[in-house]
């Protein structure tokens, strides 16, 4: 890669670190070694995964391991591009990192040797119609066609986001280049630590059950998980889901964001019996939705996000500054009059009414598993 | 009393029983000996009390006491009925006992001998504008008058209570004869226990401190009492609560019944901050409401009642009955042709989703204390 003058050269990451873990480390450190970037940007989930699940720690714990570990600087992916299907977090991702002047975009991926941009553009005359809806079905539609015409099956979790990132650059016309790198150690559904490097599925899952994880994880990100008390998990969301769908009328229920099709009928009345978010989740769920997709909806439901209010999110987007060490800092100077959008490092009382809502009320929520304020005046972690 | 034939002659009371202690077996007794009726038909507040607070048992365990003492028919007052200042309250019990075609109604008061009919009267020409507001302002400037004019200071919640069941008769031109009986024994703020004749805070703070309870409640309800693990209290649903104000938008929470003049901006001010209840309610409260008024708007605002559907409840009044006797089903068999509304002993499916909506919300709110279901298909208690 050649620099131009004096000006560093970044390579973008987009990331959960739910929590941060070794194989975290070593892709940090490829993403930086294999692009020969000076800086590594990372773009990163706020207290919510793309699943809809509560992090195991907050963002901020998990920009300092991050920042302990090899990245340069923290932005957080707002909730309205987190909380989503594949294409939509990694469309919401590239765009901040557009935004950042970012190059080069380094992700893991199960078969890094696949021409995901190839996939791409057999996919554009798959049916457009069905894709609109993002759901179950449609996955397994989409994937037949694929696997008919090309012979490879697009089921692997980072290979899916591989494909949805060619797919944002095709589509936007982004610049940056796509540097897809082999996963290593583990696969992402494992369930057990073996070694240094572990799923980090397999970290929460020993964090719960109080078994050992100092090994898979580095040590800032093991100091923070050893002062959990519990693992947060949808569990303790549930009563606050529950009130929302037995007292708001169906008419304000169907106003939320994906609740399509009579879905507020259905969960309404789950609600009424299930006393447990397992219970209330498998009440919901029918072939037609993922759990995933299903999850993310009891997150809008309980953020009482609607279709309007997003759809006005994700034209207002911005960047909000976790942390950054010194490196970082320069290279936000170095771009800062090329960002067209928003960029804070703290939250006012204005930016949590307006711009910053959806993510304030979020982290209001995530205060349910912990005492710290998350967002209102935090400032940014300074990493030296 | 005379006696029309066969038929038997009831006295109505209105009741919280929260809970059901010796000084309401007494009053029974009383109100059954000094009307000489045959049956005693109690309207008694659900799950919520008149300030809104969850009660310490719920109303299947209340009802199985006020049947174990005396009480012949138990129906319930509906929250948008139970849930108000004195007036509505009064007002909306009156209405279901002069359907059950009760002719007396005997009440607790701590002054009997007070020309209440009178107070009512006098009251008519105060000032009709600061009425409607129904605050703790208002409730200064009518005592004021009211002291003025009569020289009595009506402050004791019974005489309040009295002086609405007055005002009720005369506004609705009901035939019912109103009996105040003395309270006896205990005034209703005593925090400790001093022998057989408890208030009902007193008792509710015994057992909120594990302190002995026994002598001043019958049997049925000791032993309800003795399952308790803690007493109910808003501390367990201000998550709730708090998880509304922060998500809902403020055009949402206008909706709310009784948000007048801003208090809306107020509330989710300070929902932002306050971890707890006690902390939240201090920090709404101005002397322009009471903690009265401001409890009962949480209990709104978590249950999402709206000032449209309150107002069209009221409008469609029902009795649900919770338990009787063989005396009072007797009773009601003789009545039941004159009863114009809905009458009806277990909560259909289409009840819960019309009719008896808000209760069943109220009922499904109050299951954050009890894993019983209070309302759908629950039997009333049959009392041998």
């Amino acid at each position: 890669m050649s620099k131009v003058g004096d000006e560093m050269q970044a390579v973008g990451m987009v990331v959960e670190f739910n929590p941060f873990h070794n194989g975290h480390a070593y892709y940090v450190q490829q993403a930086k070694k294999q692009t020969g970037a000076d800086v590594a940007v990372a773009v990163m989930s706020g207290n919510f995964t793309q699943r809809g699940e509560p992090t195991i720690v907050d963002k901020w714990e998990r920009t300092r391991a991050a920042l302990a570990n090899g990245v340069d600087l923290v932005v957080e992916l707002p909730l309205y591009f987190a909380c989503q299907p594949a294409h939509r977090f990694a469309a919401g991702a590239l765009a901040l990192l557009d935004q950042l002047q970012v190059p080069t975009v380094a992700f893991g991926a199960e078969h890094p040797q696949w021409d995901f941009k190839k996939f791409v553009r057999l996919a554009a005359d798959f049916d457009q119609a069905a894709l609109k809806q993002y759901n179950a079905t449609y996955a397994t539609q989409f994937n037949d066609q694929l696997a008919q015409q090309t012979g490879v099956s697009l089921k692997a979790p980072n290979d899916i986001l591989a494909f949805a990132y060619n797919k944002a650059v095709l589509d936007h016309h982004y610049q940056m280049q796509l540097v897809p790198i082999q996963r290593v150690g583990s696969n992402y559904h494992d369930q057990v630590i073996t070694g240094r490097i572990a799923s980090a599925s397999a970290i929460r899952e020993a964090v719960d059950q109080h078994a050992s994880f100092a090994e898979a994880v580095p040590g800032e990100m093991g100091a923070a998980l050893r002062q959990l008390v519990s693992v947060p998990a949808w569990d303790d969301l549930y009563p606050l889901l529950r009130n929302q769908l037995i007292q708001a009328p169906l008419e304000s229920l169907r106003q939320t964001y994906q609740m399509a099709e009579g879905l507020e009928f259905r969960l309404k009345a789950a609600a009424q019996q299930a006393l447990g978010f397992d219970q209330f989740i498998h009440a919901i769920k029918t072939k037609r939705y993922t759990y995933a997709h299903l999850i993310r909806l009891c997150l809008y439901t309980t953020l009482q996000l609607t279709e309007e209010e997003l759809a006005w999110h994700a034209a207002h987007p911005y960047i909000h500054i976790l942390g950054f060490n010194r490196r970082g800092q320069e290279y936000l100077h170095q771009v800062k009059k090329q960002v067209n959008i928003p960029l804070f490092t703290k939250v006012s009382q204005q930016m949590r009414d307006h711009l910053y809502n959806v993510d304030y009320r979020a982290g209001k929520l995530y205060q349910t598993f912990t005492p710290v304020e998350q967002d209102l005046k935090h400032a940014p972690v300074i990493w030296q």
